[in-house]
């Protein structure tokens, strides 16, 4: 069976034909994700249309960076991100446009699936990920089993947990420090703006890792200072998410991973140095493909779906 | 039915006789658990042998500050307080010497046992707990069921949560910066030693919240200062929980709320403006007797296990 995936990214729309855990056909568009979602669904539309000829896809699924009612497919929240989703009817859409069922997940949760169904957490009962790109995606599997909570917020939000008492104040939520808004690819430019050390970098338009790594692997002290800033919030992070949830696995995924081996080298050997966990030693793993754990997921969802229908 | 309940506690050690939900005797001893377990243990005897009189107890509780493998009855991890504990056969010493079954708990699950059992979690199936003693406890429960984790670690260790990058060393984990060395008893005197505050504070040989108070009551810059340090990080460990376990309410325990009102209704402030719940709006709960919690949940574990048999 062959599913259309669309991972609904802050920064960009990824999309993919996924077919027996591989993807085997891919795009991506611009998001410009505040500026709302239905400026960007005749583009999605035209895409998943092409594919529909090409390939038979048995369902759509579709990812979205902020808390999603996966039963009802409904945004929950929408944590400044395609603002026009909530209240969005995803199913009819699917269903009047394509004519295909569809699943509706939190990104970083569809990212777990992936890992989990055919990636770096494969045959995994306990593990926790973090999924770095716009902003941080946080999930957990416990004993086999998505941790979801009774509202359907449960694990998704360990990027708002506050670091400091004054911190920066978040885009995405009523916080101040959050670990996201010291430590992500939006919070970038206005963390390289505040800071006293002076840099060229300053004068860049946009910043996302990317032109970060320039700077850093050309020996920009204010690009060294935010890697290192944000290494250390995404630390925090991963040892908060192993004490909520006793996991075997740490898998850690997303576009930001394209800084190249030192940044997981770095945060897993400063996790092991703090984190306590008498039981043994954790196992840390990157995955393969850091920009498609979210389309493997929703394959994974579509095909639980279609084996309970 | 009736429980002899043993919270050893960093402190001190509270022992009770519960019954029906409710403490009708109880005890204290000074605990100096840096020295371990052993030597208190003539003493515990002696109060559990004069209860047995008393009270026809069918079991006995036994709640630990630090990791506990509940199952096999052994404890995991002994966070510098109680170290002779590592290896020590809890069940074999209370069979031998009192004849009776006991169960074995790490002390903030006993604390949310108790709150659903009998107190401020009553009839509440979501829930996490946070518990300020001598170090920070934490637990959580989700759908009715203790969250444990893998290797029984789940929910317990968000005191340790990393906080600053270059925070203090914590005593009970290898991490720095950890909210329990930012916020709680056994870290105070050092905290204020480190200020850079001018303040008789600093001669206190011992300090604890009792204490403390005393100087924030009288208007001193310094206890003033510690005491919103440690809001600002039981606020960021409170919000933890809050994403982590996506509960409906949420519960503070332990003696540090002898501080007074001021403390629940500062902390649940912060929180309640920071904290992002798109669904709804949390409750903030606060126990009955922050001192009796535990106590309580050996009780309703008891009971439980008794039921089993």
């Amino acid at each position: 069976m062959k599913t259309i995936a669309i991972d609904l990214g802050g920064t960009k729309v990824k999309m993919g034909v996924v077919s027996d855990g591989k993807v085997i056909a891919s795009a991506k568009i611009e998001a410009n994700s505040s500026r709302g979602f239905l400026p960007l669904k005749p583009e999605i539309e035209d895409i998943c249309t092409k594919w529909m000829r090409i390939h038979s896809a048995s369902g759509i699924g579709i990812a979205f960076p902020s808390l999603v009612d996966c039963e009802r497919k409904q945004i929950l929240g929408h944590n400044d991100k395609f603002n026009d989703c909530e209240g969005f009817d995803f199913e009819k859409w699917i269903h009047e446009r394509f004519g295909l069922p569809m699943v509706l997940e939190n990104d970083a949760n569809a990212a777990a699936l992936g890992e989990m169904g055919y990636g770096a957490a494969l045959g995994c009962k306990d593990f926790v990920l973090m999924i770095l790109g716009t902003g941080i995606g946080t999930a957990a599997v416990m004993d086999g089993r998505l941790i979801r909570g009774k509202h359907y917020q449960a694990g998704n939000l360990f990027g708002h947990i506050p670091q400091q008492g004054n911190g920066r104040s978040c885009a995405g939520c009523p916080g101040f420090g959050c670990i996201e808004a010291h430590a992500s690819t939006w919070a970038l430019k206005e963390i390289a703006n505040e800071s006293p050390l002076a840099s060229p970098l300053k004068n860049e338009p946009v910043l996302n890792f990317k032109i970060l790594k320039e700077y850093y692997d050309a020996g920009d002290p204010l690009a060294a200072s935010i890697f290192e800033e944000c290494c250390d919030s995404w630390r925090n992070c991963l040892i908060a998410l192993i004490y909520a949830y006793d996991p075997e696995v740490v898998v850690l995924s997303g576009g930001v991973l394209n800084w190249g081996n030192e940044l997981p080298e770095r945060l897993f050997r400063e996790v092991k140095k703090r984190v306590w966990t008498p039981w043994g030693k954790l196992q840390y793993r990157t995955t393969q493909n850091p920009e498609y754990s979210v389309l493997l997921g929703l394959h994974y969802l579509n095909q639980i779906q279609s084996e309970k229908e």
